[in-house]
Order: structure tokens, then C-alpha cells, then sequence
């Protein structure tokens, strides 16, 4: 399992924007045939601060998602909400061994 | 969903060491009955740099993994492999709203 941890800081007035560009993007992601996680995450001490974790079997599932019309739509949506650059941070999952697929038929 | 990121630097001759605790530590952990993730990640640019990422149900769930038996071992083995202070950083979840549980028993 690879996974991306990616770092957001959002403008103050851009918050609630931003929020509803990334749970469309949320919403999207989840559904990738090699998706295991997308979680998105606002920091408890800064409402300005969030992060994605993101998992996906392979790297080749990992790189497909960049050029989904879901990501690419989210990328361009929120370019103006960022108040620093994103920074994504690349790690392999020692545990889990196996891949596990949420499923989000539950909700 | 209240999640965890948890960054570890462990001393190079501690790595393996560290590992194989940690890998325990995880095998007890995604037990706990509100325990939904519980992610143990190497960096791809530095094999002395690990994340826990950890999520619960609830806050109550989350302080309840630090009072476990499992963890109160882990936090003492590892003591001596930490190269630096591990620093947790708490994130509550915008997605997914419920939480998902993950089926180890898919494994």
C-alpha cells in the first residue's frame, strides 16, 4: 500500500470553499478501482490546516489518480484557496501488509 | 472519526528493532473495539522515519488505546530506539463522516 500524506494550509476566507471542493473530490476518489484510503482531515489548533491521506495499492493507481477529471477539476478549484504550496509526503504502509478497501457501501 | 498522526525518528541500529515492536503494537491495536485505523508507515526517503496514523470512533476510544496493555509495552520498548521526541498531531475527520471500520479478517 503507498501512501501520500499531503499537507494544506487554505486561506482564512477560503475555508468553506475549499472544504466543498475536497469532499466533491473526496467523494470521487473513494470510488478508484485501486483507492484504499482518502481521508480528509482539519487540524484541532488551526481551522486553516488540513491534511489528505491518501493510500492506493500501487504506485500505478497512485499516478492514475493525477490525471482523473475529479483531481483535475479539485487542483484548479482550489489553486486560489492555497495559502502556501501543498506538500505531499510518500510513505509505504509496513502495516497493513495487504491492501484493505473500506467500503463505503456502509455509509 | 478523531485521527492521530504520530512522527517517529528512530536511532539507524533500532530500526528493525523498532519495527518488530511496532508491528505488535498494530496486531493489538486494530483489536480495540473503536479503534478504525492503525497505519504504520515507513518514509520512502528515509528508512529511520516512520507515521503511525491512527484513527477512533471517539475521543473516549482514543484515550482508552493509551491506558491498553499492548501499548504500554510498545511505549516502553521503544523508548530507547527513539532518535528524537515523537510528536503526535490530532486531526478530526470532514471525511469520512461515519466511521469505517476496516476488516482485518479480509487478510
Amino acid at each position: 500500500m503507498i501512501t501520500t500524506i499531503v499537507y494544506i494550509e487554505v486561506k482564512p476566507d477560503c475555508v468553506n470553499d475549499f472544504i466543498e471542493a475536497t469532499v466533491k473530490n473526496h467523494q470521487a476518489s473513494v470510488k478508484e478501482a485501486g483507492n484504499m484510503r482518502f481521508d480528509f482531515l482539519q487540524s484541532n489548533s488551526n481551522p486553516c490546516s488540513f491534511v489528505l491521506y491518501e493510500a492506493y495499492e500501487t504506485e500505478e493507481e497512485a499516478a492514475k489518480h493525477k490525471e482523473t477529471a475529479h483531481y483535475l477539476e479539485w487542483r484548479e478549484k482550489v489553486a486560489p484557496f492555497m495559502a502556501e504550496q501543498r506538500l505531499g509526503v510518500r510513505y509505504k504502509a509496513i502495516k497493513p501488509e495487504n491492501s484493505l478497501k473500506l467500503n463505503y457501501e456502509q455509509l
